[in-house]
């Protein structure tokens, strides 16, 4: 991501154009972008008075999502278990962004689902964000030296690499954290969430 | 517990006399009546204008504590688990009920230090409210007939028979549902919350 930003945060919509609390799902590869932009956006939504929580896959798995693996069932039940907090949270008033690899098109539907049984009132509550980095890229960043270590035979199962990823087929938004500065990417998602 | 109640709700504080959001947490034996007190809990604080959310134990096995059993290691994964997302909704503003039979002390003890640690300008945040109906009266309700499939060498480990419960040193508040009905019980949390 670029340092510099085209859209000053004074143009953007206030706490209370962005209605109410929303869950916003960031799905991706590792090293896509995913919980920088997270921390980003909760800064931003803070800044305008909302309560917000960040979800991030990686925190989860110390106490959320403790002991499980990354199988295929392991990978839905960490999906499954992160997306009824996030439920909770943004039914009662506060935004959740959520920052999970979430590979499978299935199990994140299936949160969607949730969010929509558990407010039909409320159908845009749920809001997916494609972080769509290409693989290369998110190799060469590396951020936590998964990429390095899949190549090198220590790992495997690596989302993207040698695990699937099943992009989603309507995300209510599609980022590119390559051509997009972080400003930008959190800009994007307040646009939706304002609309 | 009786059909009467003593104090009136119009006598109650209303919605801001309550104060910031708290985490209620009910403990004590199965067919204590948690699981009554909570709902009946939820529904003054939901009334009052607040936003609640109901976490029974019961209900949580469904998806957020799925697959845990009831050796003491998995019991304590269960109120961890369970008292994470207390936090996470009542630091937020939401009111926040549980009802867990939660048996073990320093697992309570530690979902208490989580709230202590999460705001520590907010040390009463977390209200521990030990149900603590005799055992003998818990059996004969036997709502879930957990005492009788005992007492039948159909199940073991069964709290507070054949399994240990550790009662509270100081919780808040001590509630006998046999002795109170239930609004009485309610008007009892609800003046701690007002305190």
């Amino acid at each position: 991501m670029n340092a510099q930003s085209t859209v000053s945060r004074e143009a953007l919509p206030d706490a209370r154009a962005l209605g109410s609390a929303r869950t916003v799902w960031l799905t991706g590869l590792p090293s896509a972008g995913k919980t920088t932009v997270a921390r980003a956006l909760a800064a931003r939504l803070a800044a305008a008075g909302r309560p917000v929580e960040v979800l991030d896959g990686d925190e989860a798995r110390k106490v959320l999502t403790a002991g499980l693996g990354f199988s295929r069932a392991e990978r839905d039940e960490n999906v499954r278990r992160i997306g009824y907090v996030a439920d909770l949270l943004s039914r009662n008033g506060v935004d959740v962004v959520c920052a999970v690899i979430s590979p499978f098109r299935d199990a994140r539907d299936e949160v969607r689902a949730r969010h929509l049984e558990s407010t039909p009132e409320s159908p845009h509550r749920f809001v997916e964000v494609w972080v769509s980095t290409p693989v290369d890229v998110c190799a060469a960043r590396d951020v936590k030296g998964l990429y390095a270590r899949q190549r090198a035979g220590e790992i495997s199962g690596l989302t993207g690499v040698d695990d699937p990823y099943e992009a989603p087929h309507t995300p209510e938004l599609e980022l590119r954290t390559d051509q997009l500065d972080l400003d930008e990417c959190v800009d994007r998602i307040v646009a939706v969430l304002a609309s």
